[in-house]
């Protein structure tokens, strides 16, 4: 602050009308005034050379460029400061998630064009152009399959599942880079080129995310206000709707289906946030095909033309309802399929083996198949295999009836219409054979590790069957079925639209899927008959299967909370005591290094609850468990054990050092941490935030009796931690005193085993010092009576891993995800994840430990375990932390 | 559960089949097996009389009535576990809210139809027809205003802002009771049937959740289900989206717009709710219209026929975002003008008196004034006086352009249209004038005290200032800015659609106001202007002004809490240590009871924390205001001074009863309370769930040193409190000891003032009894360095009203909605209103202390205090309870 004020006061002698300018500051609201106040810190933490040199800057504000200068300066601090705004930030993920989009459309199309022109060159001969249509799928899978499996194989699959979990804030490692995001942009475009039933939906949310998570980190190199958190957070929640929207130019329908599938509570606040993008995304992604001649104007992507004055007769209504309800059981069995392909392949272990060491022969072997089987000339011809996936949904959504009743031989299939007309069968079969067929291609191909998505393959297919019915109807029907005055005929179009949403909201489990169409189609008549369809579809598919992407959450074993469902009342009769482990291990405040090595030993819990003592069991906040191993470690580290050594030696000596002066390289030494635990002292800031100034209070770790300076310590002060400004001088001299304490290591350790475990058993009998570790002072905290219902909520809201049960003050008992889970579900697993609470983080303002941190740590802890273990039986090796003997 | 299983087993001799059905029933999921015994518990709590006869049942069994009978039974069965089904109930809203909807707006077109035709009979006296045109509103609305101030005030206005409020789980008293509903749905008629620029939109949401309480306390009498606070929260938030929904047919929009409104956290497992029960609404709603011959179909409202092909060119766009960008500046405007409005007669207190004095002159005299000024021929005449709100709409949205250049005068107004043209004047002067005109008339007519709305007033001018922009592009370009071959004219009614959604979008501040207009109009072409028009109104009024509902909230003074707006990113470095209360009062463990009442003194904390001790602060749990109240007259009540009396008397007596007989009786009085407070017992439950079973071991209340049993009872016990089974006979034993002492208080008070005020003096000396308070034993809490944004989030996530701040256990402050709100917004207070949070209450299961015993025991305290402060100077009154001396 001190520092700020005198650049200011520099930046103020550069120029002169700055002092009206901090004036009137503050009558501007807090808002505006925190963020040129930031950008000015910022624009003087990157100009230091500038500022430090005001000689420089005076002289030229006396010359002519002046003028120019502080305007320049005025521009760059004006956009830096407009840089940290929520709508640039949004403005710019939309552009470039709208080129993305554009971008890849383009080169998927051409890549079907590309195969299409291949195959129809060869018209001559069909072993050669059997050759072409099989080859050019299945080297571009293959290819996608390889790019994805070398460069990043978190790009695999949609990204919803994954993003889901993100969202409730599991850090999942890797999901967010750049080289998964090349790695998924590629691959997704080769998986779409080949022609394959799969999809782009799913991906592009993991794509926009990505995005969103790298132009945060882009953006924070100009302002400060990209480091938040719980704001990357809010902005990824965005950013999944951006992906929806300019996935299909369907802005609502896009922030629906990205709340519905990701959130489980959705802030209204960051609403506006996904509307915004994502409308920007879809109007820049709608512009370029305008700009390409695409398109005339800005109109939906799949535009239908409906008659508007009498889009359907009531009594039309339960052949809607009938499409609902088929649809529902229809997109439960996909999500079946789908997991019990993906089941099979893993456990035939022989299958299993050799697939694991050819990697890319399952994909092409897939290709290979689904690719054959919709050969044009050969079975394709019964289920409209030529078509690509957009073509099948422009021509399912025609305005025409296909089956006219009498007149059907009358009615020319023109264009690709053509594709559904066969000449030895009927327009029905040729649906129903498409639906089978692509009914479980599609649900094979999404099992192939490439990017990409099951959204559009399931769309089609309802798409298809939507069209079976509404012609089925209007063959029953030909006059339609209103009987006044006017004929309206049957629209089978409509039906399609109907199908299409109906077993893709099925399949995902979303209403959204309704809006998602109006945008598609770019008509909203159908609203009543979707919404109905689309309603009966997810009653009957959620009371059947969980959506595709909890089940694909299942099988990756992520980490989840499931949801309670539909009225499930029970848990409203569930409490929290019937569900909660009561025997958990805990760490008193007066309790010895020994204490906690068995605590360590005895549970695997992430988070130790830190109680008073073990007769009152009062609970005063929560330890990480790596936390209470750095204690012990540090306690036991061999630098300690040295410095003990020099101690006795000098004392031995004569007494030559003073009493405080060796109190005060111990007690430095505990500040400066073990040499193995470098980067573990940065994130660990102290539980408290007022740091009293008086470093060299900090108790003496020899002592054998502190319980009250503990306590007094751990309530007053953990200064020790944080070298702040005043401690600057005292941390470079524990900086030289450690130096000299290594060479001193270096020199040989003159303690025999037997002393060393002799010093250690010592140790460990010594009260533990909580001063240095870091303390969730506020852990979360339930009642035993607490229904289930509102610890699902509670767990959902805060993001919460765990939560202690106490009876006023007093540790009875805890719950975890994993109780939580097994008490609503039954008994799926999910580990090997950490989880770590967006919101509940806001226990500890800092970073939590970082997965580096906590590795390091545990190799270290494990490897003293493991040489402790022996050594208890007899003596044993030394603990030399670079190289065990 | 012993009572369950011996009446299951009657059951069973019954059923014979009953077993294997038991047996069955395991094997289904857990959900249906709870809802099958709930159902048959609540059956069997019904039908006492018949499974207390087994053998009645038997002989049936035995006739040759038992299949119908045991048929029938099961039809019962099955019927009574359907009811408590979510979808039977949001089924029976939606039908009824449909119902409504679709009576009321026949009533409306009704009273809309009488004066039209009152208007036209009598046009030979222009007069006459003046009468008959002001004459009729006036009445109707002095009507409503009358009817609703007579039969529930609570009726008037919106309902919006008070729906957000109670979502955000402030109780507000009678605002969903039948009273209510019945006055604001006549109301609503008769207001709505006047004519006068109203809506429909927010009372409907506000009857819809009248419905949904009615109809849940309704079903509550065949099913156990609907007695969940939680979920009947759930349950009104659908049913704010069903009000919209069947309003405007809109149920995708009715969600979206509900959630905007009311919400700030959605949970998304609530968003099914809201759409199948819309959707069923809507679908009623319309079908209502088909049955009665006004539609061919089910279609929109509103439904436009504007050009699909070619619906609006990519250069008009700078103009829909001008549309956006002038009503956002018009909605901060008209909610300014509005609370001007309000203000402006609140704070003239001549005017104030006055119309308090005659509360039905202001309505009148509104509606004389916008009566006259509309009167068709008068000043009518230049703002399309004569058409509804509902012609105005259609005459808006129409697809022809009324100013053709050049063709202007061929064109024929036909029809309703008709009234938009005047002889002397341009269709661009009669908008103008109608826009000026409409705006502050609605701004003025919904100050009116009837329940109305502001949404649709609004969204007619946003539809006229968009037909005005519309017809000056046509005039502009007569040929449209297309300059290719083929030749699109503008469109002024899609420019109608853009301008209806932004202003009321800048007025309500939502963005769903789209997805209506879409649903209004059945048409979604013009998609993209009517988001960006929105995002750009919205942009500018949110930074304006509040939406008009946080206006009126504001206005009302309700409690709330004040959102964090767009980006302001100050508040990630504003902590909670810097807008926490440090010096808060608290109780202490140890305490004696003169510090209760020092506490109850110098606070006005509705939660006190209880710590261990002063110089430990270790934060045990919080008590309430009330609580503390209740333990401080326990211990001061005439009733225990009589005791003691009485005991002292009898000790005096030699000993006659013996020490355990006394101490019993003391205790008991102890759990029984004062009569005072009779309610008092029953929403009070202990805060530990286990009771222990040994009532007699509660401590003596008499002894002076017993910190270490109220220290134990306090952990293991508080189990006076709630009569148990077990302790049943103790509690009747209490009942009659007690009315001895009341026969004893009868005969007559035997100690003198001055003795009394020493009794009462050593009474509060003593240290506090707890074991009979009610403590929430897990209070939330926060850390210093919480920022502010988290603590914004967690208060409105879990509807907090207050958190302590803790630093490792220690109490170091507290923040309340007070300083929140203050941090956020200034100095804004709305108090008056007891918060209770809804989510928050998980802490204590039971009911919240009810407003009637607060304020008995507020009453009560008050009087003891008033009595209680002169004695100190000297002898005063006696502490009677029921007649102040």
């Amino acid at each position: 602050s001190g520092g700020t004020m005198a650049s200011e006061s520099e930046a103020q002698r550069a120029l002169q009308y700055e002092q009206t300018l901090m004036y009137g500051r503050y009558t501007q609201d807090l808002g505006t005034f925190a963020k040129d106040e930031a950008a000015r810190l910022r624009l003087q933490e990157g100009d230091t050379p500038r500022s430090r040199r005001p000689s420089e800057l005076l002289e030229y504000s006396q010359g002519r460029c002046a003028p120019c200068r502080v305007c320049a300066l005025q521009c760059q601090r004006f956009l830096i400061s407009k840089v940290g705004e929520d709508w640039v930030f949004l403005i710019l993920l939309g552009l470039v998630m709208a080129l993305v989009s554009w971008a890849m459309d383009f080169a998927i199309a051409t890549c079907l064009q590309a195969q299409k022109w291949m195959y129809g060159g060869l018209d001559t001969n069909v072993l050669l152009q059997y050759m072409a249509w099989v080859t050019y799928p299945t080297v571009l899978i293959t290819f996608s399959a390889g790019f994805t499996q070398i460069l990043a194989p978190q790009a695999v699959g949609s990204g919803i599942p994954e993003m889901k979990t993100i969202l409730r804030g599991v850090v999942l490692k890797e999901y967010l880079t750049l080289k998964t995001f090349v790695a998924k942009v590629i691959g997704l475009t080769c998986a779409l080129g080949s022609g394959m039933p799969l999809g782009k939906e799913g991906p592009f949310v993991h794509i926009a995310s990505m995005c969103a998570a790298l132009l945060s980190r882009f953006l924070s190199l100009f302002g400060g206000f990209y480091e938040n958190e719980a704001r990357n957070i809010e902005m990824l929640a965005a950013a999944c709707a951006v992906g929806v929207g300019c996935c299909f130019a369907a802005p609502i329908g896009g922030v629906l289906f990205s709340i519905e599938v990701t959130s489980t509570f959705f802030a209204v606040r960051n609403y506006w946030r996904g509307f915004f993008a994502a409308t920007f995304s879809a109007f820049i992604f709608r512009v370029l095909a305008v700009w390409n001649k695409d398109e005339e104007t800005i109109t939906a992507l799949f535009k239908t033309r409906f008659r508007l004055d009498f889009p359907f007769d009531l009594q039309e209504l339960p052949a809607f309802a009938v499409i609902g309800i088929a649809s529902g059981f229809g997109g439960a069995l996909f999500v079946y399929l789908n997991r019990k392909i993906v089941q099979f392949m893993r456990r035939q272990k022989t299958i299993n083996r050799f697939l694991m060491k050819k990697r890319l022969l399952f994909p092409a072997l897939v290709t290979l198949i689904i690719s054959t089987l919709t050969f044009p000339p050969g079975f394709g011809q019964f289920m409209a295999g030529q078509l690509t996936q957009k073509d099948t949904l422009v021509t399912l959504f025609d305005n025409q009836t296909w089956a006219k009743q009498g007149i059907s031989d009358e009615f020319e299939y023109l264009g690709i219409l053509e594709a559904w007309h066969h000449p030895r069968s009927n327009v029905f079969v040729t649906l129903v054979v498409f639906i089978l067929m692509k009914f479980w291609m599609s649900a094979l191909a999404t099992t192939i590790p490439v990017p990409c998505g099951a959204f559009m393959p399931v769309f089609v297919i309802g798409a298809a069957f939507g069209r079976l019915v509404g012609e089925s109807m209007a063959a029953w029907f030909p006059d339609g079925i209103h009987t006044d005055s006017n004929i309206y005929r049957i629209v089978p179009g409509g039906y399609a639209v109907v199908g299409a949403a109906a077993l893709s909201g099925a399949v995902t489990h979303t209403v959204s899927t309704a809006v998602i169409v109006f945008e598609l189609t770019g008509q909203i008549s159908h609203i009543l008959p979707v919404m109905i369809a689309v309603i009966l579809a997810n009653a009957v598919a959620q009371s059947l299967q969980p959506s595709l992407y909890d089940s694909i959450i299942r099988i990756k074993k992520l980490p989840y909370l499931p949801e309670l469902g539909w009225g499930h009342h029970e848990k409203y009769n569930v409490r929290v005591e019937d569900i909660m482990v009561r025997d958990i291990r805990y760490v008193t405040l007066n309790c010895k290094y020994r204490d906690l090595q068995q605590v360590l030993h005895s549970t695997k819990m992430k988070n130790l609850p830190l109680v008073e003592s073990a007769e009152s069991m009062i609970l005063l906040g929560s330890i990480e468990r790596t936390q209470v191993g750095a204690l012990l470690s540090s306690q036991l580290s061999p630098q300690r054990r040295l410095m003990t050594l020099r101690q006795k030696v000098l004392s031995e000596d004569g007494h030559r050092l003073s009493d405080s002066s060796i109190r005060f390289q111990i007690s430095t030494e505990t500040s400066s941490g073990t040499p193995a635990r470098p980067a573990l002292r940065k994130p660990l800031k102290p539980a408290l935030k007022r740091v009293p100034s008086s470093p060299p209070d900090s108790p003496p770790s020899g002592s054998t009796d502190h319980t009250g300076i503990a306590l007094k310590s751990l309530f007053c002060a953990n200064a020790a931690t944080e070298p702040t400004e005043a401690q600057g001088t005292a941390y470079h001299k524990a900086k030289r005193v450690r130096i000299s304490i290594v060479e001193e290591m270096i020199l040989g350790d003159k303690m025999t085993p037997a002393e060393i475990l002799e010093w250690e058993e010592q140790q460990l009998d010594q009260l533990v010092d909580f001063s240095s570790a870091k303390i969730d002072p506020a852990p979360f905290q339930l009642v035993e009576h607490t229904s289930l219902h509102k610890t699902h909520t509670i767990f959902s809201l805060l993001g919460l891993d765990h939560a202690f049960v106490t009876s006023i003050g007093r540790l009875v008992g805890m719950v975890s995800l994993k109780e939580l889970r097994k008490a609503i579900e039954g008994s799926l697993t999910g580990k090997g994840v950490k989880v770590r609470p967006p919101l509940a983080s806001f226990r500890d303002s800092t970073a939590s430990t970082t997965e580096a941190d906590t590795t390091a740590l545990r190799q270290l802890w494990d490897r003293h375990q493991h040489h402790h273990m022996p050594r208890e039986a007899g003596p044993g090796g030394d603990d030399d932390d670079d190289t065990p003997k």
